[in-house]
């Protein structure tokens, strides 16, 4: 059984995983020098700085998701492979996927990471994460549904719980979501929902830490508490979350909350390969790697982006944050030192360069800092603007983004307010009435 | 139980189902002398004739989709609710909903159609619908899939199977997607995958009627014919579906085809409500109506659109086709005749104005007929995007499908290939084994 490769004589390198790092490993890779083969479950590279303005109606999944088979379609003999990857076996040299075993020269793990509900079951069950664009619709559905359910609840506590969301995870995911429903509840319920107080639609954001953003300075946290609550986010700084069922969110300090609509955006952990040792993996699952994001006890296997944990970066001791930029540079400097390995020569060792960072609060508001500089308010949300068009992927889909914010900007509107999927999970109101009832009796 | 509808003075007028009729009628009446009620199962309008270019990947859902609120957000004292239809209760003035019962002093159903299967289960579960917008999702992900599926088998039925394409019914839909994956197979395929022999995938057009298009002239017909089949589309007219189990199809004259990909569009039955009496229903299912849509045996209980059947219009004995503009045209004529009723005055009779109709085949051909005119080729062609792109909702819309088609016409592309669902349903490499093994011994 095989994957029906084709036929080179070129060293193979094989890719697990078409996000930034794995996306830019194939790209700068010379096709002279290698066969380059990537194996992904989509057949599509997302852009997920973005995917919160899916989740809130700003933009369609198509417009922040590029095929890689259009991506790399100049590549000469590049193939692209729809598969899962479940494990390696490194003493044949082989990749396992749900679709056959691929035999490799070298084997590059970017495989990224997924939420992390810190094992508690319940809340992967009841809760929404955003990481991935299904996520994201499946999100923006959930989202317009539940007021869609209070207008026809008679119920005041399921109507107000309908009409709540709490958002868990104070980093730039959850600033960012914050804000986009903040605005959807000042521009867009008013004028959709003319029979709805909207005051009744409530924000909530949770983080365990004293502060929001917390890979950044205490001023732009301030900035961005301040900017947040300007619009009407509630703040919870200091709040772990314990439990949620699906109805009531349950703090650690014993209080709670009454919620249809968590948002769970609490942190990642890399995802799982099988036939990688427990003793190669460090905190987060993450894999260990040398300084030439080598796999620790494997030859010609690498790991990049957030699956690794390198700690021979002398500035990042305990490993760099799980950022796009670690992963775009470490592919970077992977696809010279696989040619360097290749011609017998030393390999170089991997330095982080910081480039910044950024999260948008709202309309004419961001945060931004670059190499000890910090902006706020409009110059900083221009900034961030221009970095986040530039990253997309394709000329068209930069040209759609740009046309929608344009006219979000102009209009105040979200145009994509579409409960796109097969049921519409309304249920029967004779099953409600007696749920309804049954719930009330308890 | 309510479902929670604002007071009013106004005689409520209730629609069921917001497609071209329910919605031009909802947009036509006045909101100072109604109080008008859309109920639909969706939150947004969709544009049926452009869905056979979702499922291609040549647009996006958002671009021919529209929500419910926002396009009639300037209408006062509109009232949207997603909600699916169950039935009527006319003695009592109430149409039942999935959320609860609306009491009515008007209720006008326009809930349209549904695939037709003839019944046949078999063929309901295996072959793919293209009515809705999900259904397009759906089209698109499994025909990108099995491409990506066929790349990996080793098995050459199998591998030819999931390349071959078999559309049941010769319509302006089957004649459109047909046309669509000609051109798909033509500039995308090879493209995007160097590696297949793109002369592997297939494409058949199927249609028990003796031509295609046959609600259009001969010359029409042959046009679209001679179209298709220089584009690759192999055309088997005067060929009945008996049967289709998921990999073989059944035709009626003992032959089979073996395809892992059957679309279905091969007519449509009206949508079931309960409460109307059988003797009210005509051929399809569809609901009997006099000459001002009112449902045979009921008072103020009108029926527009692809769910009714007048017989009363002189020159469409047998009823009218099952168009768009037979909707429109009846929704405009019932928002006047509700205020005659309203006043007192006599109702005016419904008389089908025959704008013409049009089918695109690919790049620069179409065929348009217009009142006897007949065109072909470019000039059709332009007409049918300008009549398409006039018919589109929301200037937003307008200007994302024209761009799409500036560019898709431009760089011979087709964007959209994104494979997007929560499960990728590749099988595990072994299962699959054993489930080949397993077949090549039967």
């Amino acid at each position: 059984m095989s994957i029906n490769i084709p036929q080179s004589s070129l060293p193979r390198v094989v890719i697990a995983g078409g996000g930034f790092g794995g996306l830019k490993l194939a790209q700068e890779l010379d096709s002279r020098h290698f066969q380059v083969i990537l194996i992904d479950h989509h057949n599509y590279h997302q852009f997920p700085p973005l995917i919160y303005q899916v989740a809130s109606s700003g933009l369609e999944p198509s417009s922040i998701a590029f095929p890689f088979r259009s991506a790399l379609r100049k590549k000469t003999g590049f193939v692209f492979r729809l598969a899962e990857v479940q494990g390696v076996a490194p003493e044949r040299n082989l990749l396992l996927t749900s679709v056959g075993e691929v035999k490799y020269d070298y084997l590059i793990l970017a495989c990224g990471g997924t939420t992390n509900f810190f094992g508690n079951d319940q809340i992967a069950r009841h809760s929404l994460p955003m990481k991935t664009l299904y996520e994201s619709m499946n999100l923006r559905n959930v989202l317009l549904q539940n007021i869609e359910k209070a207008l026809v609840s008679d119920d005041e506590e399921r109507r107000n719980a309908l009409l709540t969301v709490a958002i868990v995870g104070g980093g730039p995911s959850g600033v960012e979501i914050a804000g986009a429903l903040a605005e959807m509840k000042r521009y867009v319920l008013p004028k959709d929902y003319p029979y709805l107080d909207s005051s009744l639609f409530r924000i909530h954001l949770l983080d365990a830490s004293p502060r929001l953003l917390q890979a950044m300075s205490e001023r732009s946290s301030e900035t961005a508490a301040r900017g947040l609550r300007e619009m009407g986010v509630e703040i919870h700084t200091g709040t772990m979350v314990s439990d949620y069922d699906g109805k009531t969110l349950r703090l650690s300090d014993g209080s709670e909350m009454k919620t249809r609509t968590v948002i769970w955006v609490s942190g990642i952990v890399a995802n799982a390969v099988e036939g990688i040792q427990a003793e190669a993996l460090g905190r987060g699952r993450r894999i260990l790697v040398d300084e030439h994001n080598e796999v620790k006890g494997l030859t010609n296997v690498f790991a990049i982006g957030d699956q690794c944990l390198m700690t021979a970066d002398a500035n990042y001791p305990n490993g760099h944050p799980q950022l796009a930029q670690v992963a775009i540079q470490q592919a970077r400097l992977l696809a010279r030192n696989l040619r360097a390995r290749q011609e017998g020569k030393p390999l170089s060792p991997f330095h982080y360069k910081d480039l910044g960072s950024m999260a948008t609060i709202g309309r004419n508001r961001a945060v931004a800092e670059i190499r000890g500089a910090k902006w706020g308010g409009f110059t900083a949300w221009m900034l961030w603007l221009v970095v986040h068009l530039r990253s997309i992927l394709s000329v068209r889909n930069k040209v759609i983004v740009l046309l929608n914010w344009i006219w979000n900007y102009v209009t105040y509107d979200r145009s994509l307010r579409l409960i796109l999927k097969r049921n519409i999970p309304v249920e029967p109101y004779h099953q409600r009435e007696q749920r309804e009832r049954r719930e009330h009796e308890e």
